[in-house]
């Protein structure tokens, strides 16, 4: 199924609550069918670095993005005691369907993005629907002071277009297995439920390792430039959804950590960690680069381009 | 030798030219003497997350720290092409004696900074000095958008108090050991020069790991607590020489990566990197847990605070 996939600048002026690739596939960024059948992937105008970083996004579009600069519950933060409150697994009913056909990944130039086909969550008796997961490197939110790898953000929207993300930690493995030819090397089979679903491969990974992530990221090669796509393996989503509902998940109410930075998103950070081996981290980042924003204030603290303002000004 | 770590805040009021943490060490933050000869540790005041973070580090202190809002020649910076100039190795003569007895290793709070004993190196006919290197955990510089694992800051200082830092990419080993126990640990020792020196240990590295950074770390859980320090192992300075001799140095006019951000420093960021276990990796993450300040402007362009405060008020 072919699709465009909106650019978040042309669109932000037309949508009253302006949503950029964080919510990539909701209603206000859908992806609409190309004339002649063809994906297009529109590649983000903002950075990390410099004058399209962080720091000088709400002057890439002064009226989409002034949340950026004033908001005061923005996104990512030092997840310590005090800022979050803890979510039971059990109380969101997280169900994500296996993708038995792969699915489309693309590079949006400031991410790498994994488009779903469904998945459901309740969160305070709204459903949610899951759109797309996509990937910061390193972690946004830091765990307790700690930064992390990369971190995963799961994008869910409901019907009445609130967002809710839930963020994972994706670790470096320490026990990753030696490269191909070694014989130390441990190959693992997808899970039982998806060999019948296509094709699939053995990946050299521990038991420690997600399946899903090594199975999505062994394609990120063929996505290299902003702007491309391709399909995946079979994904099995269900051992992610098991790791999920084995934790629980520390809760605030934040923001997107892009362009426009609305707020209103409802975060939901797994203490559960997603594992991958130091290589295909390396592969990861060899695509990905950086793509962290700085971590903001404590929510409902101003936000800290206005203590900064208001220190040059003072 | 005992020695207090001087408190950035209390010098900086004092120093015409005051350096903080990167500096510490150098003739305007020296190591006194304690009264009774136990050694003092200080803690840094500043930090990486909220209103001690890095877009506040000028409201610690207004004056002292000035530069971190308002200077035009700021680090940490994405090395990519144009905005350094390239110095082969042979030009520096770096020259690091080895720490047969080893030396002091401390938790500064805001880093884990080991003490040099000696060591010069010549930039542009100016004999520099070594005086300590500690570590950033993610690298604060980009190597061409690229965030790596950490970042080692090898600070020295000339007679004439100008300060030079060189900069070494810390990465994590794909081909890391497996933890003790498994068959495919390999073990290397010490090299043979140091063996002689005292107690040694053997490590389980593979020969891509650095020997330095595994043993300077392989104290790490020896000052888990910020304001301590102990004695590292005997460390061999000279396979860190040989390694960065093979390649050469990104040069370029910036600042200190800490409060009070002082210009005029400059910088070596070397196109070797150094490479350390995974397990190690994580057990130093443990410690420093996040002190990465966010990627400054292109040197010569305006400070990012400043641009933002513009925005703000337009």
């Amino acid at each position: 199924m072919a699709r465009i996939i909106s650019h978040t600048l042309l669109l932000a002026a037309t949508a009253s609550k302006a949503l950029a690739s964080c919510a990539y596939g909701t209603h206000l960024f859908p992806r609409e069918e190309a004339a002649d059948g063809t994906p297009v992937v529109k590649v983000n105008t903002f950075g990390y670095a410099g004058t399209i970083g962080p720091l000088n996004w709400v002057a890439l579009d002064a009226t989409a993005n002034t949340a950026c600069a004033t908001g005061t519950r923005q996104s990512p933060i030092d997840m310590v005691d005090g800022v979050f409150q803890m979510v039971a697994a059990s109380d969101l009913s997280i169900d994500i369907p296996d993708m038995a056909e792969g699915t489309e990944f693309e590079n949006l130039g400031t991410t790498v993005e994994v488009i779903a086909k469904g998945g459901t969550m309740n969160v305070a008796n709204t459903t949610y629907t899951l759109q797309q997961f996509h990937f910061h490197l390193p972690s946004e939110h830091l765990d307790n002071g700690t930064s992390m790898a990369m971190e995963m953000h799961m994008v869910w929207q409901s019907e009445a277009q609130e967002i809710a993300v839930i963020g994972v930690y994706i670790d470096v493995d320490p026990q990753s297995a030696a490269p191909a030819g070694n014989a130390t090397v441990a190959r693992r089979q997808l899970p039982e439920g998806v060999q019948g679903m296509g094709k699939t491969a053995a990946l050299a990974v521990t038991p420690a390792d997600s399946v899903l992530l090594e199975t999505v990221f062994s394609s990120i090669d063929q996505i290299v430039e902003p702007g491309t796509f391709t399909e995946t393996q079979p994904l099995v989503m269900s051992e992610l959804v098991s790791l999920l509902n084995a934790g629980s998940f520390q809760s605030y109410s934040g923001s997107l950590t892009t362009p426009p930075c609305s707020e209103g998103v409802t975060w939901l950070v797994s203490t559960q960690h997603l594992m991958v081996q130091t290589a295909t981290f390396q592969s990861v980042r060899d695509v990905i680069g950086f793509n962290s924003r700085y971590p903001q204030n404590t929510p409902g603290e101003p936000n800290l381009l206005q203590l900064a303002t208001t220190a040059a000004t003072a």
